[in-house]
């Protein structure tokens, strides 16, 4: 054999990224994740596994999943005209857009933003290109986004709304003007959807290069990793040309379609959450020195004492909490930390501890 | 906007793909997917759904699925040094190995083979290339492997073993002068190992460039999508990064798990099927007309009379038999019919078929 050299084979891209790192949240209460905290009951919990008895686990499952696709169209009342296209997770969505993507395209999004957006467009060897979001409100930039889009042409523009780790919705004139000005996909993303009362899926009808997605993590199915994208259907045919042809399996079908008749039980989940939300937010902003800022998600962005996010982070952890470190990002997020809303008794716990953790630095005003 | 154009943001290979068709199979006989067409009893599944029971839906799954990972490592012994990264079936592994290349790679694989492989490589816009297998026996031509080798120095062989849709092993002696020659990685493709009795895990001490491939689809879990590849840790290592963070869902996880602790069962089923191959094996060369080839699969490929596989193949689906027309594909499948190993009245109710349909051939030998 001639000699074996990995950095050959593999865009230089890959070798030098880093893989997206977890923590372990053994034995923590979990508010770093954006998941939903409530499980099922017993008798929903014995509802699903009865849903699942009779599926085949020896057959490959439906390739088109079009039960399922149907389900989600009539749920979300996506217009017949308008096509979905699923993927195990967003994530899977925004491989496959990014996949068949003529080389060298150009990638748009604002930052910070989900990061999944830049890793996999530099894991594919495209140009990502970000355009920083207002310093105090983390409001869109639309000049500098508008420009970006001149300069750029890019063949895809990622917005997610309302944004994750900044929790604003951004404003929807704004991203119409993005819409008329971008000759390539725009993609609002809304994974939060469930918290935010808002939402560009009644403007698939307005724009032809509009493409919204979601997914059913946030609302409480983050274990299932089911995802869809909605938009016009000449684009979404190329898009499951991409799609591998069994890329949904039995259980997440099955299981979806489970969840889904029970609607109304997510519903109220997301309720609870949003009050807690409010109440969390309050709390946030009646302590000294941190700046909680306003949430259409279920989490929450704050903002702690310069220099003490990494202390603070350290502080919770060691009191049993794991939220989200975002300082080590640094520019808007340097002195960030994000807490996803949990139960009541969960957000009283995060509290204290934060309580605790301020009241342990003595150069700062106690809280 | 701008004049929105499709065929500006992607690439012209995947507007001029066509999408990966499936037939469907409701209220067949189906011997198409090579599917394992035993169901567990219901004790089992009542097991089953036992062990999904606690899983929490509203969490994010395991990233690393780390107690399934070392659970397939020690069920393939297959030693501490390497590693072994998991996808949603071969499919999404076959995607991963190959996005991660330069640009403009080349890829190479034989000629008949896998769809996928070249199915994948063109969406990425990487180079595609198949050196034909031998016309009488569809071993591997090993000159014009090392000349391809040598000319095209290729990031990426693929190699089935099984072959698919041939059934065949190739010989271990010329897929070692392969592996030898490469200065990129070679899969070796076992996804049908439950059935051949043959596997290069053992090579992978000798090779640094080899990496294995497995399923779960074939031995009985075609519904789960679970697929695995083997290799140095090193190369393992670099794919991992291009892998989604949470490729494999809490259903999967648990479900292989379980059905892992049940292997005994699977060992069972898979002797049945190579039991029941022989039978049908011999069957079918016992018809005039008809010449079935070897196979250490769970499938067997066949010739049928010159110019007639189409209505063979209808004669059957008429019948209630759905198997694969591979003539199509022309090249060395012309007149060639693919058929999986059902259960014994299954296979029964397919070989009736098929003397039927060779019956109602006035200008043939009758069966």
């Amino acid at each position: 054999m001639q000699k074996f050299s990995l950095s050959h084979l593999f865009r230089p891209e890959i070798l030098s990224l880093n893989a997206y790192k977890v923590a372990d949240a053994s034995g923590f209460i979990k508010l770093d994740a954006m998941e939903n905290p409530y499980q099922w009951s017993e008798e929903i919990n014995h509802q699903w596994l009865l849903s699942l008895q009779d599926c085949s686990l020896n057959r490959y499952p439906d390739p088109s999943a079009g039960e399922l696709n149907a389900r989600l169209k009539q749920v979300n009342q996506i217009p017949d005209e308008f096509s979905i296209l699923l993927g195990n997770g967003s994530d899977e969505i925004i491989q496959m857009l990014l996949m068949g993507l003529a080389e060298k395209s150009h990638v748009l999004s604002v930052e910070p933003s989900f990061v999944m957006y830049k890793q996999i467009s530099l894991s594919l060897g495209l140009n990502y290109h970000s355009v920083p979001l207002q310093t105090e409100d983390f409001a869109i930039d639309l000049n500098a986004m508008l420009q970006a889009i001149q300069a750029l042409q890019p063949a895809i523009i990622f917005l997610a709304y309302p944004n994750n780790p900044t929790a604003n919705l951004f404003s929807t004139d704004a991203l119409k003007q993005i819409l008329r000005a971008s000759s390539g996909l725009v993609v609002i993303d809304e994974a939060y959807a469930p918290f935010a009362n808002a939402s560009f899926l009644n403007e698939l009808a307005h724009y032809e290069n509009l493409l919204v997605m979601r997914t059913l993590s946030k609302l409480g199915l983050a274990g299932l990793r089911l995802g869809f994208i909605a938009g016009h259907s000449e684009i979404i045919e190329q898009l499951d040309k991409i799609r591998l042809p069994y890329n949904i399996n039995i259980l997440t079908q099955k299981s979806a379609l489970f969840a889904l008749s029970q609607l109304n039980l997510f519903t109220e989940q997301a309720q609870l959450i949003c009050t807690q939300r409010g109440w969390l937010l309050e709390q946030l902003n009646h302590l000294n020195g941190i700046i909680a800022y306003p949430s259409a998600a279920n989490f929450i962005l704050f903002r702690t004492p310069v220099g003490q996010a990494d202390k603070i982070f350290a502080g919770l952890k060691q009191q049993g909490i794991l939220i989200k470190n975002l300082s080590p990002q640094a520019g808007l997020l340097q002195d960030c930390l994000r807490v996803t809303v949990g139960k009541p008794e969960e957000n009283q716990a995060f509290l204290s501890a934060l309580i605790q953790s301020l009241n342990e630095m003595p150069h700062f005003f106690k809280a």
